[in-house]
Protein backbone atom coordinates (compact mmCIF):
# COMPACT_ATOMS: atom_id res chain seq x y z
CA UNK A 1 0.00 0.00 0.00
CA UNK A 2 1.30 3.55 -0.72
CA UNK A 3 0.44 6.88 -2.00
CA UNK A 4 -0.72 9.10 0.91
CA UNK A 5 -4.45 9.81 0.56
CA UNK A 6 -4.42 5.88 -0.44
CA UNK A 7 -2.75 4.89 2.69
CA UNK A 8 -5.25 7.08 4.67
CA UNK A 9 -8.52 5.67 3.50
CA UNK A 10 -6.64 1.70 3.63
CA UNK A 11 -6.27 2.75 7.68
CA UNK A 12 -9.61 4.20 7.64
CA UNK A 13 -11.04 0.90 6.14
CA UNK A 14 -8.48 -1.58 8.18
CA UNK A 15 -10.24 -0.07 11.31
CA UNK A 16 -13.52 -0.56 10.06
CA UNK A 17 -12.25 -4.32 9.33
CA UNK A 18 -11.18 -4.86 13.06
CA UNK A 19 -14.15 -3.43 14.06
CA UNK A 20 -16.22 -5.98 12.45
CA UNK A 21 -13.77 -8.82 14.57
CA UNK A 22 -13.48 -7.30 17.85
CA UNK A 23 -15.78 -8.80 20.52
CA UNK A 24 -18.25 -6.12 21.99
CA UNK A 25 -16.65 -6.05 25.21
CA UNK A 26 -12.93 -5.55 23.90
CA UNK A 27 -14.18 -3.11 20.88
CA UNK A 28 -12.87 0.31 21.93
CA UNK A 29 -9.75 -0.83 23.77
CA UNK A 30 -9.19 -2.66 20.64
CA UNK A 31 -9.80 -0.24 17.97
CA UNK A 32 -7.90 2.59 20.26
CA UNK A 33 -4.55 -0.02 19.85
CA UNK A 34 -5.25 -0.45 16.53
CA UNK A 35 -5.77 3.09 15.50
CA UNK A 36 -2.11 3.92 17.56
CA UNK A 37 -0.34 0.96 15.52
CA UNK A 38 -1.75 2.31 11.83
CA UNK A 39 -0.95 5.93 12.90
CA UNK A 40 3.07 4.90 14.07
CA UNK A 41 3.07 2.56 11.03
CA UNK A 42 4.46 5.18 8.60
CA UNK A 43 5.76 8.72 9.79
CA UNK A 44 5.64 11.21 6.87
CA UNK A 45 2.18 11.09 4.80
CA UNK A 46 -0.26 13.32 7.30
CA UNK A 47 -3.42 11.84 5.02
CA UNK A 48 -2.58 8.03 7.87
CA UNK A 49 -3.26 10.38 11.19
CA UNK A 50 -5.45 12.37 9.69
CA UNK A 51 -7.87 9.65 8.94
CA UNK A 52 -7.20 7.50 11.86
CA UNK A 53 -8.09 10.64 13.92
CA UNK A 54 -11.49 10.79 12.00
CA UNK A 55 -12.66 7.17 12.76
CA UNK A 56 -11.00 7.90 16.76
CA UNK A 57 -13.13 10.52 17.37
CA UNK A 58 -15.95 8.34 17.42
CA UNK A 59 -14.77 6.36 20.17
CA UNK A 60 -15.23 9.51 22.39
CA UNK A 61 -18.65 10.17 21.74
CA UNK A 62 -20.72 8.69 24.22
CA UNK A 63 -23.13 6.29 24.58
CA UNK A 64 -22.63 4.79 21.51
CA UNK A 65 -23.35 0.73 21.93
CA UNK A 66 -20.71 -1.88 20.27
CA UNK A 67 -23.12 -2.41 17.05
CA UNK A 68 -23.80 1.29 16.39
CA UNK A 69 -20.19 2.11 16.63
CA UNK A 70 -19.59 -0.31 14.58
CA UNK A 71 -21.15 1.23 11.36
CA UNK A 72 -20.25 4.61 12.03
CA UNK A 73 -16.73 3.20 11.66
CA UNK A 74 -17.58 1.57 8.97
CA UNK A 75 -19.29 4.32 7.45
CA UNK A 76 -16.63 7.04 8.26
CA UNK A 77 -14.58 4.99 6.14
CA UNK A 78 -16.59 5.10 3.67
CA UNK A 79 -17.13 8.90 3.70
CA UNK A 80 -13.08 9.40 3.71
CA UNK A 81 -13.40 7.46 0.89
CA UNK A 82 -15.74 8.98 -1.40
CA UNK A 83 -14.73 12.59 -0.05
CA UNK A 84 -11.03 11.65 -1.09
CA UNK A 85 -12.25 10.45 -4.36
CA UNK A 86 -14.28 13.41 -4.98
CA UNK A 87 -10.97 15.38 -3.95
CA UNK A 88 -9.40 13.90 -6.57
CA UNK A 89 -11.79 14.93 -9.16
CA UNK A 90 -11.69 18.35 -8.26
CA UNK A 91 -8.31 18.90 -7.97
CA UNK A 92 -8.02 17.46 -11.37
CA UNK A 93 -10.49 20.13 -12.36
CA UNK A 94 -8.90 22.84 -10.91
CA UNK A 95 -5.46 21.36 -12.16
CA UNK A 96 -6.06 21.17 -15.55
CA UNK A 97 -6.45 24.79 -16.05
CA UNK A 98 -2.91 25.44 -15.61
CA UNK A 99 -1.68 22.81 -17.90
CA UNK A 100 -1.01 24.70 -21.88
CA UNK A 101 -2.53 22.66 -24.33
CA UNK A 102 -0.05 20.43 -26.13
CA UNK A 103 2.05 20.87 -22.82
CA UNK A 104 5.26 18.53 -21.51
CA UNK A 105 4.58 17.82 -17.85
CA UNK A 106 7.75 16.74 -15.63
CA UNK A 107 6.45 14.24 -12.69
CA UNK A 108 8.28 12.42 -9.81
CA UNK A 109 7.03 8.46 -8.22
CA UNK A 110 3.01 7.77 -8.77
CA UNK A 111 0.41 9.88 -7.82
CA UNK A 112 -2.11 8.23 -10.29
CA UNK A 113 -5.10 6.00 -9.16
CA UNK A 114 -2.80 3.44 -8.13
CA UNK A 115 -1.74 5.89 -5.48
CA UNK A 116 -4.81 7.64 -4.56
CA UNK A 117 -8.61 7.23 -4.84
CA UNK A 118 -9.96 8.11 -7.64
CA UNK A 119 -7.41 9.72 -10.50
CA UNK A 120 -4.98 10.44 -8.16
CA UNK A 121 -3.47 13.95 -7.08
CA UNK A 122 -0.58 15.17 -10.02
CA UNK A 123 -1.12 12.37 -12.65
CA UNK A 124 -4.86 12.73 -12.31
CA UNK A 125 -4.47 16.59 -13.38
CA UNK A 126 -2.61 14.79 -16.50
CA UNK A 127 -5.27 12.31 -16.89
CA UNK A 128 -8.00 15.54 -17.12
CA UNK A 129 -5.99 17.35 -19.47
CA UNK A 130 -5.89 14.32 -21.60
CA UNK A 131 -9.71 13.93 -21.43
CA UNK A 132 -10.01 17.40 -21.74
CA UNK A 133 -8.06 16.82 -25.55
CA UNK A 134 -4.97 18.82 -23.96
CA UNK A 135 -2.82 16.09 -25.50
CA UNK A 136 -0.13 16.08 -22.65
CA UNK A 137 2.97 14.48 -22.74
CA UNK A 138 4.82 13.30 -19.79
CA UNK A 139 8.31 12.65 -18.61
CA UNK A 140 8.44 10.41 -15.54
CA UNK A 141 11.14 9.87 -13.30
CA UNK A 142 12.21 6.33 -12.63
CA UNK A 143 12.43 7.32 -8.67
CA UNK A 144 14.96 5.40 -6.87
CA UNK A 145 15.38 3.70 -4.76
CA UNK A 146 11.47 1.69 -5.54
CA UNK A 147 11.06 3.05 -9.10
CA UNK A 148 7.71 3.91 -8.69
CA UNK A 149 7.72 5.98 -11.45
CA UNK A 150 9.29 3.25 -13.34
CA UNK A 151 6.99 0.08 -12.03
CA UNK A 152 3.91 2.34 -11.97
CA UNK A 153 3.67 5.47 -13.61
CA UNK A 154 4.49 4.60 -16.98
CA UNK A 155 2.14 1.89 -16.82
CA UNK A 156 -0.57 4.35 -15.89
CA UNK A 157 0.42 6.34 -18.57
CA UNK A 158 0.49 3.83 -21.43
CA UNK A 159 -3.13 2.41 -20.66
CA UNK A 160 -4.26 5.40 -20.60
CA UNK A 161 -2.57 6.22 -23.85
CA UNK A 162 -0.93 9.45 -23.12
CA UNK A 163 3.20 9.18 -24.46
CA UNK A 164 5.22 9.04 -21.65
CA UNK A 165 9.28 8.98 -21.43
CA UNK A 166 11.25 7.21 -18.58
CA UNK A 167 14.16 8.83 -17.43
CA UNK A 168 16.60 8.45 -14.29
CA UNK A 169 15.92 10.81 -11.63
CA UNK A 170 18.98 12.76 -11.93
CA UNK A 171 17.91 13.62 -16.14
CA UNK A 172 15.55 15.91 -14.53
CA UNK A 173 18.14 18.47 -15.41
CA UNK A 174 18.74 17.54 -18.77
CA UNK A 175 14.87 17.76 -19.70
CA UNK A 176 13.35 20.64 -17.63
CA UNK A 177 13.77 22.89 -20.70
CA UNK A 178 11.99 21.14 -22.70
CA UNK A 179 8.85 20.71 -19.93
CA UNK A 180 6.43 23.36 -19.40
CA UNK A 181 5.46 22.52 -15.72
CA UNK A 182 6.27 20.02 -12.92
CA UNK A 183 3.67 18.30 -11.00
CA UNK A 184 3.94 16.41 -7.83
CA UNK A 185 2.14 14.64 -5.25
CA UNK A 186 2.81 15.46 -1.21
CA UNK A 187 2.89 13.55 1.95
CA UNK A 188 2.51 16.44 4.06
CA UNK A 189 2.04 20.19 3.78
CA UNK A 190 3.34 22.13 6.69
CA UNK A 191 1.63 25.47 7.51
CA UNK A 192 3.73 27.73 5.90
CA UNK A 193 3.89 25.46 2.77
CA UNK A 194 6.88 23.60 3.12
CA UNK A 195 5.96 19.94 1.38
CA UNK A 196 7.39 16.47 2.18
CA UNK A 197 7.08 14.20 -0.54
CA UNK A 198 9.18 11.48 -2.13
CA UNK A 199 12.65 11.80 -2.29
CA UNK A 200 13.74 13.50 -5.31
CA UNK A 201 11.39 16.13 -5.40
CA UNK A 202 12.94 18.67 -3.96
CA UNK A 203 16.00 18.03 -6.62
CA UNK A 204 12.85 18.81 -9.26
CA UNK A 205 11.97 21.82 -7.36
CA UNK A 206 15.44 23.18 -7.36
CA UNK A 207 16.19 22.42 -10.87
CA UNK A 208 12.53 23.52 -11.80
CA UNK A 209 13.42 26.86 -10.14
CA UNK A 210 16.22 27.42 -12.20
CA UNK A 211 14.42 26.94 -15.30
CA UNK A 212 12.22 29.25 -14.58
CA UNK A 213 9.59 26.29 -14.95
CA UNK A 214 6.56 26.20 -12.40
CA UNK A 215 6.61 23.49 -10.18
CA UNK A 216 2.76 22.61 -8.42
CA UNK A 217 2.38 20.25 -5.47
CA UNK A 218 -0.93 18.26 -6.04
CA UNK A 219 -2.64 17.14 -2.95
CA UNK A 220 -6.16 17.37 -1.48
CA UNK A 221 -6.30 19.16 1.75
CA UNK A 222 -6.39 15.80 4.27
CA UNK A 223 -2.65 16.14 2.92
CA UNK A 224 -1.91 19.77 4.78
CA UNK A 225 -1.18 19.26 8.60
CA UNK A 226 -2.24 22.58 10.67
CA UNK A 227 -0.19 21.20 13.15
CA UNK A 228 3.48 21.67 11.50
CA UNK A 229 4.64 25.13 11.23
CA UNK A 230 6.94 24.40 8.91
CA UNK A 231 8.99 21.45 7.02
CA UNK A 232 11.83 21.27 10.20
CA UNK A 233 9.02 19.75 12.21
CA UNK A 234 8.10 16.82 10.10
CA UNK A 235 9.68 13.56 10.50
CA UNK A 236 11.45 12.22 7.13
CA UNK A 237 11.02 8.32 7.33
CA UNK A 238 14.29 6.90 6.62
CA UNK A 239 14.48 3.37 5.12
CA UNK A 240 16.65 0.20 5.16
CA UNK A 241 19.98 1.07 2.92
CA UNK A 242 19.69 -2.05 1.14
CA UNK A 243 16.91 -0.95 -0.79
CA UNK A 244 19.76 1.38 -2.11
CA UNK A 245 22.74 -1.35 -1.89
CA UNK A 246 20.92 -4.48 -3.86
CA UNK A 247 18.15 -4.16 -6.73
CA UNK A 248 16.08 -6.44 -7.58
CA UNK A 249 17.72 -9.52 -5.77
CA UNK A 250 21.28 -8.36 -7.37
CA UNK A 251 24.01 -6.81 -5.22
CA UNK A 252 25.28 -3.37 -6.17
CA UNK A 253 27.54 -2.11 -3.84
CA UNK A 254 29.81 -3.32 -1.13
CA UNK A 255 28.09 -5.08 1.49
CA UNK A 256 28.71 -3.29 4.49
CA UNK A 257 28.76 0.08 3.28
CA UNK A 258 27.08 3.03 4.58
CA UNK A 259 23.81 4.19 2.87
CA UNK A 260 21.37 7.35 3.58
CA UNK A 261 18.09 5.93 2.35
CA UNK A 262 15.27 9.12 2.90
CA UNK A 263 11.74 8.18 1.48
CA UNK A 264 11.11 11.72 1.47
CA UNK A 265 12.30 15.15 1.19
CA UNK A 266 11.04 18.58 2.13
CA UNK A 267 10.64 21.07 -0.70
CA UNK A 268 10.71 24.37 0.83
CA UNK A 269 7.46 26.76 0.28
CA UNK A 270 10.26 29.56 -1.61
CA UNK A 271 10.65 26.94 -4.66
CA UNK A 272 6.78 25.91 -4.57
CA UNK A 273 4.77 28.09 -7.39
CA UNK A 274 1.20 26.72 -6.27
CA UNK A 275 -0.68 23.76 -4.46
CA UNK A 276 -3.50 22.30 -6.62
CA UNK A 277 -6.31 21.39 -3.78
CA UNK A 278 -9.74 20.22 -4.39
CA UNK A 279 -10.38 23.64 -2.69
CA UNK A 280 -8.69 25.48 -5.86
CA UNK A 281 -4.84 26.68 -6.46
CA UNK A 282 -3.33 27.99 -3.52
CA UNK A 283 -0.67 30.68 -4.11
CA UNK A 284 2.06 32.77 -2.04
CA UNK A 285 2.13 34.10 0.39
CA UNK A 286 1.25 30.31 1.64
CA UNK A 287 1.24 31.46 5.11
CA UNK A 288 -2.01 32.92 4.95
CA UNK A 289 -3.06 31.19 1.89
CA UNK A 290 -2.99 28.00 3.12
CA UNK A 291 -5.03 29.41 6.62
CA UNK A 292 -7.41 30.61 4.88
CA UNK A 293 -8.20 27.16 2.16
CA UNK A 294 -8.31 25.24 5.35
CA UNK A 295 -10.95 27.26 7.10
CA UNK A 296 -13.19 27.10 4.55
CA UNK B 1 36.77 0.65 -19.91
CA UNK B 2 35.57 3.52 -18.68
CA UNK B 3 36.25 7.30 -17.29
CA UNK B 4 37.22 9.95 -19.79
CA UNK B 5 41.02 10.26 -19.20
CA UNK B 6 41.41 6.26 -18.83
CA UNK B 7 39.79 5.66 -22.22
CA UNK B 8 42.47 8.28 -24.11
CA UNK B 9 45.15 6.20 -22.36
CA UNK B 10 43.59 2.64 -23.86
CA UNK B 11 43.07 3.96 -26.97
CA UNK B 12 46.96 4.97 -27.42
CA UNK B 13 47.60 1.48 -26.11
CA UNK B 14 45.26 0.04 -28.80
CA UNK B 15 46.50 1.45 -31.46
CA UNK B 16 50.41 0.31 -30.34
CA UNK B 17 48.43 -2.97 -30.10
CA UNK B 18 47.01 -2.86 -33.58
CA UNK B 19 50.60 -1.88 -34.69
CA UNK B 20 52.70 -4.30 -33.45
CA UNK B 21 50.20 -6.76 -35.75
CA UNK B 22 50.06 -5.10 -38.66
CA UNK B 23 52.34 -5.85 -41.79
CA UNK B 24 54.61 -3.82 -42.92
CA UNK B 25 53.04 -2.86 -46.17
CA UNK B 26 49.13 -2.13 -44.24
CA UNK B 27 50.69 -0.53 -41.11
CA UNK B 28 49.78 3.22 -42.24
CA UNK B 29 46.36 2.23 -43.78
CA UNK B 30 45.39 -0.38 -41.04
CA UNK B 31 46.37 2.15 -38.18
CA UNK B 32 44.31 5.60 -40.12
CA UNK B 33 41.75 2.50 -39.91
CA UNK B 34 42.01 1.45 -36.48
CA UNK B 35 42.51 5.41 -35.19
CA UNK B 36 38.94 6.07 -36.98
CA UNK B 37 37.19 2.80 -35.47
CA UNK B 38 38.19 4.23 -31.95
CA UNK B 39 37.59 7.77 -32.31
CA UNK B 40 33.90 6.93 -33.43
CA UNK B 41 33.58 4.40 -30.84
CA UNK B 42 32.32 7.27 -27.89
CA UNK B 43 31.43 10.29 -28.66
CA UNK B 44 31.46 12.74 -25.53
CA UNK B 45 34.46 12.10 -23.76
CA UNK B 46 37.20 14.34 -25.65
CA UNK B 47 40.22 12.35 -24.15
CA UNK B 48 39.46 10.11 -26.60
CA UNK B 49 39.76 11.59 -29.77
CA UNK B 50 43.02 13.74 -27.98
CA UNK B 51 44.74 10.63 -27.51
CA UNK B 52 44.08 9.41 -30.99
CA UNK B 53 45.18 12.21 -32.63
CA UNK B 54 48.29 12.75 -30.80
CA UNK B 55 49.00 8.84 -32.40
CA UNK B 56 47.45 9.67 -35.62
CA UNK B 57 50.11 12.38 -35.90
CA UNK B 58 52.92 10.03 -36.28
CA UNK B 59 51.07 8.78 -39.56
CA UNK B 60 52.10 12.17 -41.17
CA UNK B 61 55.61 12.29 -40.50
CA UNK B 62 57.68 11.30 -43.37
CA UNK B 63 60.05 8.56 -43.66
CA UNK B 64 59.13 6.74 -40.63
CA UNK B 65 59.96 3.07 -41.67
CA UNK B 66 57.59 0.42 -40.18
CA UNK B 67 59.43 -0.51 -37.41
CA UNK B 68 60.29 3.11 -36.10
CA UNK B 69 56.80 3.71 -36.69
CA UNK B 70 55.89 1.06 -34.27
CA UNK B 71 58.43 2.39 -31.70
CA UNK B 72 57.40 5.67 -32.48
CA UNK B 73 53.13 4.95 -31.79
CA UNK B 74 54.28 2.45 -28.90
CA UNK B 75 56.43 5.19 -26.90
CA UNK B 76 53.51 7.95 -27.73
CA UNK B 77 50.80 5.72 -25.81
CA UNK B 78 53.17 5.37 -23.07
CA UNK B 79 54.40 8.77 -22.77
CA UNK B 80 50.09 9.59 -22.79
CA UNK B 81 50.23 7.35 -19.91
CA UNK B 82 52.59 8.58 -18.27
CA UNK B 83 51.37 12.29 -18.75
CA UNK B 84 48.36 11.67 -17.01
CA UNK B 85 49.58 9.39 -14.28
CA UNK B 86 51.97 13.04 -13.64
CA UNK B 87 48.28 15.17 -14.37
CA UNK B 88 46.57 12.76 -11.86
CA UNK B 89 48.92 13.90 -9.22
CA UNK B 90 49.63 17.59 -10.02
CA UNK B 91 45.32 17.96 -9.80
CA UNK B 92 45.62 16.37 -6.91
CA UNK B 93 48.08 18.20 -5.24
CA UNK B 94 46.18 21.70 -6.71
CA UNK B 95 42.67 20.03 -5.59
CA UNK B 96 43.70 19.18 -2.03
CA UNK B 97 44.29 23.15 -1.31
CA UNK B 98 40.10 23.57 -2.12
CA UNK B 99 39.00 21.03 0.58
CA UNK B 100 39.04 21.97 4.18
CA UNK B 101 39.89 19.62 7.25
CA UNK B 102 37.19 17.84 7.80
CA UNK B 103 34.95 18.18 4.46
CA UNK B 104 32.15 16.78 3.94
CA UNK B 105 32.58 16.21 -0.39
CA UNK B 106 29.61 15.31 -2.56
CA UNK B 107 30.35 13.94 -5.87
CA UNK B 108 28.61 11.41 -8.74
CA UNK B 109 30.31 8.57 -10.91
CA UNK B 110 33.12 7.33 -10.56
CA UNK B 111 36.38 9.32 -10.97
CA UNK B 112 39.37 7.52 -9.21
CA UNK B 113 41.90 5.32 -9.70
CA UNK B 114 39.62 2.51 -11.86
CA UNK B 115 38.15 5.73 -14.17
CA UNK B 116 41.76 7.62 -14.66
CA UNK B 117 45.46 7.12 -14.90
CA UNK B 118 46.99 7.27 -10.87
CA UNK B 119 44.78 8.79 -8.82
CA UNK B 120 41.97 9.77 -11.29
CA UNK B 121 40.55 13.24 -11.13
CA UNK B 122 37.38 14.29 -8.08
CA UNK B 123 38.25 11.55 -6.43
CA UNK B 124 42.13 11.62 -6.68
CA UNK B 125 41.77 14.90 -4.73
CA UNK B 126 39.91 13.08 -2.37
CA UNK B 127 42.37 10.60 -1.64
CA UNK B 128 45.25 13.47 -1.19
CA UNK B 129 42.97 15.01 1.52
CA UNK B 130 43.33 11.82 3.19
CA UNK B 131 46.61 11.18 2.60
CA UNK B 132 47.27 14.75 4.00
CA UNK B 133 45.92 13.51 7.26
CA UNK B 134 42.13 16.39 5.92
CA UNK B 135 39.91 13.30 7.08
CA UNK B 136 37.46 13.95 4.31
CA UNK B 137 33.66 11.99 4.21
CA UNK B 138 32.04 11.26 1.20
CA UNK B 139 28.65 11.26 -0.11
CA UNK B 140 28.52 9.09 -3.06
CA UNK B 141 25.44 9.24 -5.85
CA UNK B 142 25.04 6.34 -6.90
CA UNK B 143 25.22 7.17 -10.17
CA UNK B 144 21.77 6.07 -12.56
CA UNK B 145 21.38 4.06 -14.61
CA UNK B 146 24.83 1.96 -14.79
CA UNK B 147 25.34 2.93 -10.92
CA UNK B 148 28.72 3.62 -11.18
CA UNK B 149 29.11 5.32 -7.92
CA UNK B 150 27.31 2.47 -6.01
CA UNK B 151 29.86 -0.31 -7.51
CA UNK B 152 33.23 1.46 -7.67
CA UNK B 153 33.38 4.62 -5.58
CA UNK B 154 32.12 3.02 -2.72
CA UNK B 155 34.25 0.16 -3.23
CA UNK B 156 37.53 2.52 -3.74
CA UNK B 157 36.58 4.95 -0.81
CA UNK B 158 36.01 1.69 1.77
CA UNK B 159 39.47 0.44 0.39
CA UNK B 160 41.33 3.59 1.22
CA UNK B 161 39.36 3.47 4.76
CA UNK B 162 38.04 7.35 3.56
CA UNK B 163 34.09 7.33 5.29
CA UNK B 164 31.77 7.07 2.24
CA UNK B 165 28.01 7.44 2.30
CA UNK B 166 25.90 6.16 -0.75
CA UNK B 167 22.98 7.95 -1.67
CA UNK B 168 20.39 7.39 -4.75
CA UNK B 169 20.82 10.09 -6.71
CA UNK B 170 18.09 12.46 -6.45
CA UNK B 171 19.22 12.57 -2.47
CA UNK B 172 21.72 15.20 -3.15
CA UNK B 173 19.40 17.85 -2.72
CA UNK B 174 18.93 16.82 0.75
CA UNK B 175 22.35 16.36 1.94
CA UNK B 176 23.67 18.96 0.27
CA UNK B 177 23.34 21.36 2.84
CA UNK B 178 25.85 18.66 4.91
CA UNK B 179 28.11 19.29 2.00
CA UNK B 180 30.94 21.59 1.69
CA UNK B 181 31.99 20.93 -1.47
CA UNK B 182 31.24 19.21 -4.90
CA UNK B 183 33.74 17.67 -6.81
CA UNK B 184 33.12 16.10 -10.05
CA UNK B 185 35.19 14.79 -13.43
CA UNK B 186 34.57 16.12 -16.93
CA UNK B 187 34.05 14.33 -20.65
CA UNK B 188 34.66 17.28 -22.49
CA UNK B 189 35.39 21.03 -21.36
CA UNK B 190 34.03 23.74 -24.01
CA UNK B 191 35.85 26.99 -24.50
CA UNK B 192 33.75 29.20 -22.48
CA UNK B 193 33.66 26.48 -19.60
CA UNK B 194 30.06 23.84 -20.29
CA UNK B 195 31.21 20.80 -19.38
CA UNK B 196 29.69 17.68 -20.80
CA UNK B 197 29.76 14.86 -17.33
CA UNK B 198 27.91 11.85 -16.42
CA UNK B 199 23.93 12.43 -16.02
CA UNK B 200 23.41 13.74 -13.40
CA UNK B 201 26.43 15.99 -13.01
CA UNK B 202 24.12 19.47 -14.25
CA UNK B 203 21.66 18.36 -11.44
CA UNK B 204 24.45 18.94 -8.82
CA UNK B 205 25.32 21.58 -10.06
CA UNK B 206 22.30 23.80 -10.04
CA UNK B 207 21.76 21.87 -6.48
CA UNK B 208 25.19 22.94 -5.39
CA UNK B 209 24.91 26.52 -6.96
CA UNK B 210 21.20 26.75 -5.16
CA UNK B 211 22.70 25.93 -2.09
CA UNK B 212 25.72 28.46 -1.99
CA UNK B 213 27.91 25.58 -2.29
CA UNK B 214 31.18 25.49 -4.25
CA UNK B 215 31.17 22.95 -7.61
CA UNK B 216 34.90 22.32 -9.22
CA UNK B 217 35.02 20.37 -12.24
CA UNK B 218 38.39 18.15 -12.09
CA UNK B 219 39.85 17.13 -14.99
CA UNK B 220 43.07 17.34 -17.06
CA UNK B 221 43.81 19.39 -19.77
CA UNK B 222 43.41 16.53 -22.21
CA UNK B 223 39.42 17.22 -21.32
CA UNK B 224 39.43 20.51 -22.72
CA UNK B 225 38.36 20.45 -26.15
CA UNK B 226 39.66 23.91 -27.64
CA UNK B 227 37.55 23.23 -31.20
CA UNK B 228 34.48 23.39 -28.99
CA UNK B 229 33.14 26.80 -28.25
CA UNK B 230 30.58 26.13 -25.83
CA UNK B 231 28.54 23.18 -24.30
CA UNK B 232 25.74 23.23 -27.68
CA UNK B 233 28.37 21.74 -29.58
CA UNK B 234 29.32 18.62 -27.88
CA UNK B 235 27.06 15.60 -28.84
CA UNK B 236 25.59 13.69 -26.13
CA UNK B 237 25.85 9.28 -26.17
CA UNK B 238 22.42 8.39 -25.93
CA UNK B 239 22.24 4.76 -24.83
CA UNK B 240 19.58 1.76 -25.37
CA UNK B 241 16.53 2.61 -23.16
CA UNK B 242 17.18 -1.40 -21.61
CA UNK B 243 19.75 0.30 -19.09
CA UNK B 244 17.00 2.23 -17.31
CA UNK B 245 14.29 -0.31 -18.59
CA UNK B 246 15.72 -3.10 -17.15
CA UNK B 247 18.14 -3.82 -14.32
CA UNK B 248 20.19 -7.07 -13.55
CA UNK B 249 18.46 -9.29 -16.05
CA UNK B 250 15.28 -7.89 -14.08
CA UNK B 251 12.54 -5.50 -16.12
CA UNK B 252 11.31 -2.76 -13.87
CA UNK B 253 9.20 -0.86 -16.37
CA UNK B 254 7.17 -1.70 -19.17
CA UNK B 255 8.96 -3.60 -21.73
CA UNK B 256 7.62 -1.04 -24.50
CA UNK B 257 7.95 2.19 -22.90
CA UNK B 258 9.99 4.97 -24.20
CA UNK B 259 13.27 5.82 -22.26
CA UNK B 260 15.25 9.13 -23.29
CA UNK B 261 18.73 7.54 -21.80
CA UNK B 262 21.89 10.16 -22.16
CA UNK B 263 24.79 8.77 -20.48
CA UNK B 264 26.03 12.18 -20.03
CA UNK B 265 24.86 16.40 -19.28
CA UNK B 266 26.04 19.28 -20.06
CA UNK B 267 26.80 21.67 -17.19
CA UNK B 268 26.82 25.30 -18.03
CA UNK B 269 30.03 27.14 -16.83
CA UNK B 270 28.31 29.67 -14.77
CA UNK B 271 27.42 26.88 -12.46
CA UNK B 272 30.57 26.01 -12.08
CA UNK B 273 33.13 27.69 -9.41
CA UNK B 274 36.69 26.51 -11.05
CA UNK B 275 38.13 23.59 -13.14
CA UNK B 276 40.64 21.97 -11.34
CA UNK B 277 43.61 21.27 -13.61
CA UNK B 278 47.43 19.65 -13.28
CA UNK B 279 47.83 23.07 -14.51
CA UNK B 280 46.31 24.93 -11.51
CA UNK B 281 42.17 26.18 -10.37
CA UNK B 282 40.87 27.61 -13.67
CA UNK B 283 38.30 30.79 -12.43
CA UNK B 284 36.13 32.73 -14.50
CA UNK B 285 35.91 34.29 -16.31
CA UNK B 286 36.67 31.34 -18.17
CA UNK B 287 36.32 31.56 -21.47
CA UNK B 288 39.99 34.03 -21.15
CA UNK B 289 40.98 31.87 -18.17
CA UNK B 290 40.55 28.29 -20.06
CA UNK B 291 42.65 29.78 -23.22
CA UNK B 292 45.24 31.16 -20.79
CA UNK B 293 46.11 27.80 -19.13
CA UNK B 294 46.32 25.83 -22.41
CA UNK B 295 48.59 27.93 -23.94
CA UNK B 296 50.83 27.17 -21.13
Amino acid sequence: MRGAPQIGVAAAHGLAVEASRLPDSGLRPGLRRAAGVLARARPTAVNLSYAVARVSRLLDEPGLAAAELRRRVRDEARAIEAEEVANSAAIARHGVALVPRGATILTICNTGALAGPGMGSALGVVFQAHLDGKTPRVYACETRPLLQGARLTTLELARARIPVTLIVDSAAASVIEKCDVVLVGADRIARNGDTANKVGTRMLAVVAHAAGRPFYVVAPSSSFDPSCPDGSHIVVEERSGEEVRAFAGCRVAPAGVTVFNPAFDVTPARLITGFITERGIIRPPFRRSIRTALRR
